[in-house]
């Protein structure tokens, strides 16, 4: 069935529902560049502003997952399942949780994409680890869910090439902020990869894309949605961003955290929300008995971790990168630490290096930021609160502006307990 | 001052005010290609749906304005008065008009535009005259004002660029239907001409942009606006559109229809909607006793027609192109003639080659529908009721199923009197 562009966008200007037909027309022809990039800008404003009903963004859903190929991991032998972050600051829960749910028996396809602004990208990570790489073919990521039960890799271009363009687009048109785009081009991918289950991680918070709890819901209820309507279990757990997750943000310095982790050790705040989701993961695998706090400690996950690398041609026991210039930061009163404000943590470590403005410049693996004190120790005048790293130290001063005042927040009364887990939504 | 192309789209997708500096820096970068399609695409939805204010609206038009050239006719020894019509069928307006009001002495620089979709375009409408040309210099416009003292002739490509851009991606991203932006493109090119006091013609009706008069009243308000934010003496008047005006709707058939006024003849309605909109324009030239009945009727309006056609290469006296094939629709029932429908009228002469669909379609000169009867006439089966004129008979069928039925509706009462003037709206 065809349509004009015009007609399309006129029904979501006045607010009208779109039909299947319509959705799955406007979908392929600006995947085959007949709608142009003029008309879809245009169309994701009236969705952004008038939204779209659970059935259309299901639709819109499948049309995108229908403008690529659908993945089919055949049988690797164990239940698949996913997880999917939202991006935060010092989120590098898929480097230890990939390795400890396969150790627990499922496997993890995590196709993943790189950072952009102040969230980091699981790829630019694990690309801290000298010679691994984060490009695989079908049959190798087969292979590897076979073997070693764990794959963290680059999504294929031929995965809905039709969100990848509007997900550009939407870049520069000041479309990005639509719950229904962005759950739509999220689960798509999720959805194309053929998962048997899904957990989604929705941050919340300063760090986060979502600043607040009922707008994180409505995303996440939006997703869980989706993921229903096609018959793939979804649950959402809301989990906390207004601090960094764990002490270390930056590409290496994550990878050295996560690897403390897998080794049985850790800051609390980061091996509790691993296995938070490696339980959601796990039961919705079907193995609802496993226990992924007893296999973390007994250093089964981290052998996981290291054939995983391996398994990608990186060395698990090389040093990592470090940057060229660290520097300090200390304490200019006394008192308690009371947390990190997670946007200025995550916007310090990206101009260190540790991020990117646009999608071609490179990464530093060294730079970024580690903290030296956790919430609720007590501070003195010229106690190290955390330290700067960088390759080039023209980047120092906007890094040590950022982290002054109250970003780094002393307080006189101890800081409350921090709840990382602030809701649960599942599919129905 | 410098923004971003989100950032500004982002300020109007959150119904915020944008400040003069963020409009002249948008349209002055999309002038310049630095602000793209898409982008402006996303604005102009945000803009249709989340509306400007009246101080936006006048800086919209301000920045359109500085994309270009601004005329200036210097002195052309009387007063400059223009008139813009938003469009319907049937409306030669201009044609009888222009010579009318400069015979009451007034100069009427009218810079037109070509036909799109069922309502005409007036240099369409001049080049069925034999030897007639549109494109005029800024230097012969002068000369022609202060010679003959009207002017019909094609805009400059100088005149309001972005505005030219502007409407071109409009049209096809769905955000046409924006009063903001419609006021400050059709105002843009009125004050970038220079005039002195501007009548705004909008159509009320099925034939007209605006279908009812809420709506009309909208658009009117907006532009007078405008014109009082830059001092521009502006009265709308809001007119009848739901029938045509006069009897002929095409391009030659209109130019011989006006030429009937011009000589003290023609369709009361036609006439009427003339004289009227003659004495608001002179009124806003300063000469608020010339008597434009009395000039009609004398012959005055006529010799000035013949010498602003003569001015322009055109041979007033040589005989107007005729269609090659005519066929007459006739009567099925008795009964009273209650008038014909604007739009099923101008579509059909549209379709039968007086219009264009895409802006580079020829137009026929002889093409297009004659009324035979006047609303309150008597009728019986068979009594002839229209014309179909075209050069091409495959056209005919179509023309004629879109005048059966409702379209050329005749009754058993006879039809109210036709309001042709509904109300006036003057800038403050």
């Amino acid at each position: 069935m065809s349509f004009s562009a015009v007609e399309v966008i006129a029904a979501k200007r006045d607010c009208r529902t779109l039909s299947r037909a319509q959705i799955d027309w406007v979908v392929d022809a600006y995947t085959r560049g007949e709608v142009a990039d003029e008309q879809m800008a245009a169309l994701a404003m009236a969705i952004l502003l008038n939204g779209m009903e659970p059935g259309e963004i299901a639709h819109w859903t499948q049309a995108m997952i229908d403008s690529g190929e659908v993945l089919d991991f055949g049988d690797v032998g164990r239940p698949l399942v996913d997880k999917h972050s939202t991006g935060g600051v010092g989120d590098k829960i898929t480097l230890p949780l990939a390795p400890l749910v396969a150790a627990c028996g499922a496997a993890v396809p995590q196709l993943s994409g790189r950072g952009l602004g102040h969230t980091g990208g699981t790829l630019d990570k694990l690309e801290a680890v000298p010679g691994w790489r984060a490009s695989l073919t079908t049959d190798e990521i087969t292979a590897q869910l076979r073997e070693v039960g764990a794959v963290v890799c680059a999504t294929t271009p031929t995965l809905a090439p039709a969100d990848k363009r509007l997900y550009a687009l939407r870049d520069v048109t000041g479309t990005v902020e639509s719950v229904p785009l962005i759950a739509s081009s999220i689960m798509s991918k999720k959805l194309a990869e053929g998962t048997g289950g899904l957990v989604l991680d929705v941050k919340v918070g300063s760090g986060a894309f979502m600043k607040t709890l009922p707008r994180a819901g409505e995303l996440a209820d939006a997703m869980t949605a989706i993921g229903a309507a096609h018959g793939l279990p979804t649950t959402a757990l809301l989990t906390d961003m207004s601090r960094p997750l764990g002490r270390c943000v930056g590409n290496a310095l994550e990878v050295a955290e996560s690897v403390e982790v897998l080794r049985g050790g850790g800051p609390a705040d980061l091996v509790s929300l691993t296995v938070a989701l490696a339980t959601e993961m796990l039961a919705l695998a079907g193995l609802p008995d496993a226990d992924p706090a007893a296999v973390l400690a007994s250093g089964a996950a981290y052998d996981v971790w290291e054939r995983m690398i391996a398994a990608q041609g990186g060395d698990p026991s090389a040093p990592l990168p470090v940057a060229a210039h660290v520097e300090t930061v200390v304490a200019e009163r006394s008192g308690i630490f009371a947390g990190a404000d997670a946007l200025a943590v995550g916007t310090a470590a990206w101009k260190l290096g540790a991020g990117r403005a646009r999608k071609e410049d490179p990464v530093q693996a060294g730079a970024g930021v580690r903290l030296l004190v956790d919430p609720g120790d007590e501070v003195r005048p010229g106690t190290p609160l955390a330290e700067l790293h960088t390759d080039d130290d023209a980047r120092l001063p906007t890094a040590r502006r950022l982290l002054a005042g109250a970003a780094l927040m002393i307080t006189t009364d101890p800081p409350p307990e921090r709840d990382l887990v602030l809701d649960v939504r599942r599919g129905s």
